[in-house]
């Protein structure tokens, strides 16, 4: 088991690097929400490589068919399904390096799970391309969440050791959050975006990758979701953010850092606000008890340096048993961090509608 | 839906911090396991409170009944049920102070999510004093692990700003991990677990509490495990460490830290050591791709300070729908990470069982 | 994994029929619902055994204890646990025949899904014992239903071939599922209940047993409940009601007997009476594609007759590995159809709560 | 929630009937299943519509394509995705007569539960060409099956009143089932096959449909599948072969005949017979609390007549809110029941494959 997600929305991904094509299906949709087609489209763009010089120069083809699911322009409630065919594939570049295992990479533990059997093309079905049509369904979980006026934004925290502002936590502002998601390259402060990808550029220069931290926000969420325990915010949020390829740690408001504070400092103490209970900080980023309390929910993702560089790599080739180096040749993203953005912001917003609809709504 | 977790072997967690019991149903354990009585009683020990001057001085009465699933010594297979009678209630504390929100506790959330018809209680349902049932299942779940001599071992990383050594990532021994379980506060430095002792101390006489970072590792784990996407194994494990209580950061390997290296030194390059592929380096934390490569699992939990404490603190009455201040009153842990130690380990170990289950072992 | 249903609302069922305890986890009841407890006494009461001379003569004591997720009189929301402690075990009765399979029991099937590790007592977590905590949980279903006026009530279709007569399937008023639900012996025509109850003692008096079919329907219903596909009301009715020892067969309005019509008749022709659409006929029982109609459910459960006689049959001994012959003594109902009317309600009433809460409703 | 099924292979179904493709996506398959597409072809056929005069005229063009999970001639172990893509759609036939609500079908269930959104063209997701997708996934779960020995055979039982013999439920030859399914009309006495025959096609002549019940039966399965309670074995079957569109009652063993026996005819008493513990009847078909016995399992299906007939109807126009009367014009099956024979036999596969994965095997 392995690629479907959800309780009361659910996601079934399929499809490998190389192989035919890539694809989702999506199950449980309220029936009769209109798609913005030119808004999905964005969302896809967003992650797509090949748009600039930090990202890799391999054009993937993102263009998606709505099967099912959809009619008259709205969804119909039964399942949706979505294919991007898979164009512009090189196999042969991978069979004749098939039995490397190149590091950092899923190609020795996928070989392992697998008994062999997987397609080792491109990662196969541990491409981050399989992000693709996870990006398609949040695009749609998205447009279902504004229509509630909730919102996603996140912005590239920081890149090795250059670090953007935070946000502030207590009050984010819708456009803000829309702001970042027009931009190419998502950070708060432009000219710390400027290092940032000068730095990108650089670390392309040495053949080498870099990683970073995204951090997210959610603004106007309903209070009262989630449940103690195994439903817990923090866990459904985890769970969907793990699974997307490279995300070594999750964190929600202070996260590690609370840690270092007392208690007095680390309660959020309550007032009440225009009539509301409301809290003069938000150091457990919108979660108490597993559950929302109203304010806007913070998390950062931690993302892992591309494992494909251009660098000379010791590693084995598991058919010869021997022990070999290699250097990963083609065109790879020198950082992933920018073109993740989306991907999280689509698992969060498929976690989200998830969460709202365990409490009736949406239906 | 909250309460309940699970595939392959399922929980049911049940019961209010100040109800009649609070338990839990195991499903789907394997026949014939024959439970080590005793090893359950030091595990559920080593969570329990009253221990010491850095713990409070509350005493639980942890006595648990197993009421089916267990003949003969041996587990039958069937569901395994265990209760644990609450007793030492002193209830009509809570009554006075039910409307009164405390800080950094789920009763806000809580209050809204139930519509106000929770168990207000010592935290009802939220209380951290339902670990118990999870350490229980937990300490049968590392029995099966042990009878495949995989090993849990934890320290507590870090208290505030006072760091223990860390896990060496690519050899842990065994006797370390068992050393640490033994130990009443589980640290590898025992000369920083002194003054992480005596800094909790401190905090307790400032009526405040402080948190910390928990640091397991797993080793012996079968190659492997977890698969792409949604059943990873950092997915799986989140999933269940994040419905703990008080936990609000989760990372693998070199987690947030990752961020800041490059690629070339964070892909663990590979070798071939006594016929068997392995990596000099473990910065991925035992995981690729969401799957076990066969190194020690090394992960870290950030807890944050215990939120009741006794200092005076803003908060509002919900019932007077006014702001107010409030003290804390009775006995609180300072610090709840000693205590949360075998908790996170139970966690994991259900989690582990889980995982193997679905490569059809254990069945 | 076995004991563990429910996907909105939850159960996990616990216990041996003659281990300490049996007993319920309800996960996921809405906060709130102000329980009747005279009313959960009844239906527990309904199933008890020892009330007349066609049913078994054995006290069961079927006395609940309510553990957790109950607070002033009210569901809470968090799990409601509930357990039945076992008095009046006989277990050294079965010491002595454990190796000897019962014909028709679980036994053998038992024994090698359980490694020989199951509790044989009196059919361990097999019995018809374990139906007492469906009931009860069943009985907090029937008043969250009857909150919605949405009513079930079922009664004995059949015992051997004695025949009661059906409902009418297009128009069941409430005062007659009320009453069957009063009535010891659940018949529409008494005279016809006269007629089964002397051919059951008349059964007994053989040392043999009996079957027959219970037909139930439920009535207000909201239209569109259930989903095509694998989440039919058929497919979630059948699941659960199957789950009961010694059910047989289910069907569905006409259920095998519409295979006899032809199309014209077996269409249920269209309507509209005082503004709503309905049909002149209700062969398919209320359901058209997996989703309700509108109409009342009807459905008939085949049970068969209990498989413990008195009288001498034939068998094995698998711990001797040789064929034996074998009387089972002690007392046993020759007709379990009274005592499982109220068993198919109860499952019936946990699937419907569950299609509902699928819907938004009762959250 | 809908069309995705399974606990360790898991389905997700997709499509309307009019849309634009239907499909499948299979996930947990285990990897290196090599696929014999001649088998899965002639499945295909087996369910087509078009092939003589008792089916429909209708050609749907089944021509499906592996997007994913299958390299190099097998399965990969990832999901596995299939799509048909539609052909020979006449959309613009059902515009006109789109609030005509059929009777018999699922047109004003499901106008109901998708408040109106549903694709309506041909039944949309409820067509009953939207078990194609299920027989493509049947044939590779038959596949898996048949590779350890596994067989699954079912004939026509009956159509209306006349019957074909019924298997010999405690002996049942593997060419018996072979043979079956290479039938274009399955039954075991062909004579009685004829007969049929010629009543469908005076049925049709009568512009009117008829319905049957199918047989099928398993042999060779291991013994101890399945579990007491929510996942026994009539439990699991039930469930997918109540999600078939037409069907309305499933019975194992004896079923509903069960009920005319008493106890000492209805228990399959046992015996030993060449080392093994095995029974001198099969009343209860093969399956015993909820687990396989060893024996065959025997199960019948009743499938209602085709909705869809060429007769005069009194029905309702909701858009207009009127009562009218309504002739189904254009190609339908005057009986389903030999086309739903490899339907039926797909979720019974299905149901089993999920079975023994829970065994930990397959994996």
């Amino acid at each position: 088991m392995s690629s479907m997600w959800g309780k009361n929305i659910k996601l079934s991904i399929f499809g490998e690097s190389h192989g035919k094509a890539i694809g989702v299906v999506i199950d449980g949709l309220p029936p009769g929400i209109e798609l913005d087609i030119e808004y999905i489209n964005k969302e896809m763009n967003r992650r797509a490589p090949g748009k600039n010089k930090i990202s890799t120069s391999r054009k993937e083809g993102d263009k998606y068919e709505i099967l099912s699911g959809y009619f008259n322009g709205k969804t119909t409630g039964t399942p949706l399904a979505s294919v991007i065919y898979n164009t512009n594939q090189r196999s042969r570049d991978y069979e004749a390096v098939k039995s490397i295992m190149r590091p950092g990479h899923a190609d020795y533990t996928g070989h392992i799970r697998y008994s062999g059997f997987n397609d080792y093309r491109g990662g196969g079905h541990f491409s981050g391309r399989l992000t693709a049509p996870l990006v398609f369904a949040g695009a749609i979980a998205k447009q279902i969440l504004l229509n509630k006026n909730i919102l996603i934004g996140s912005h590239i925290k920081s890149i090795g050791n250059i670090e953007d502002n935070s946000f502030n936590s207590i009050n984010i502002d819708a456009s803000l959050l829309r702001n970042l998601s027009r931009k190419e390259f998502s950070v708060i402060d432009d000219e710390k975006g400027r290092e940032m990808k000068e730095y990108i550029l650089k670390i392309k220069e040495e053949k080498d990758s870099v990683g970073g931290i995204i951090e997210a926000a959610i603004i106007n969420l309903p209070l009262g979701l989630g449940s103690p325990f195994f439903d817990s915010v923090e866990s459904k949020l985890s769970h969907i953010i793990f699974s997307i390829p490279a995300v070594k740690g999750v964190e929600f408001g202070e996260g590690f850092n609370i840690t270092k504070m007392k208690g007095s400092q680390a309660n959020d103490e309550l007032y009440i606000k225009e009539g509301k209970v409301t809290a003069y900080s938000n150091n457990n980023g919108g979660i108490l008890g597993g559950i929302t309390n109203g304010m806007p929910i913070i998390l950062k993702v931690a993302i892992k340096p591309t494992p494909s560089i251009g660098k000379l790599q010791r590693t084995v080739d598991i058919e010869k048993g021997i022990e070999t180096e290699f250097e990963i040749k083609g065109r790879h993203d020198p950082c992933i961090v920018p073109r993740a953005v989306p991907v999280i912001e689509a698992a969060i917003a498929m976690a989200l509608v998830d969460l709202i609809m365990e409490k009736g709504e949406l239906i």
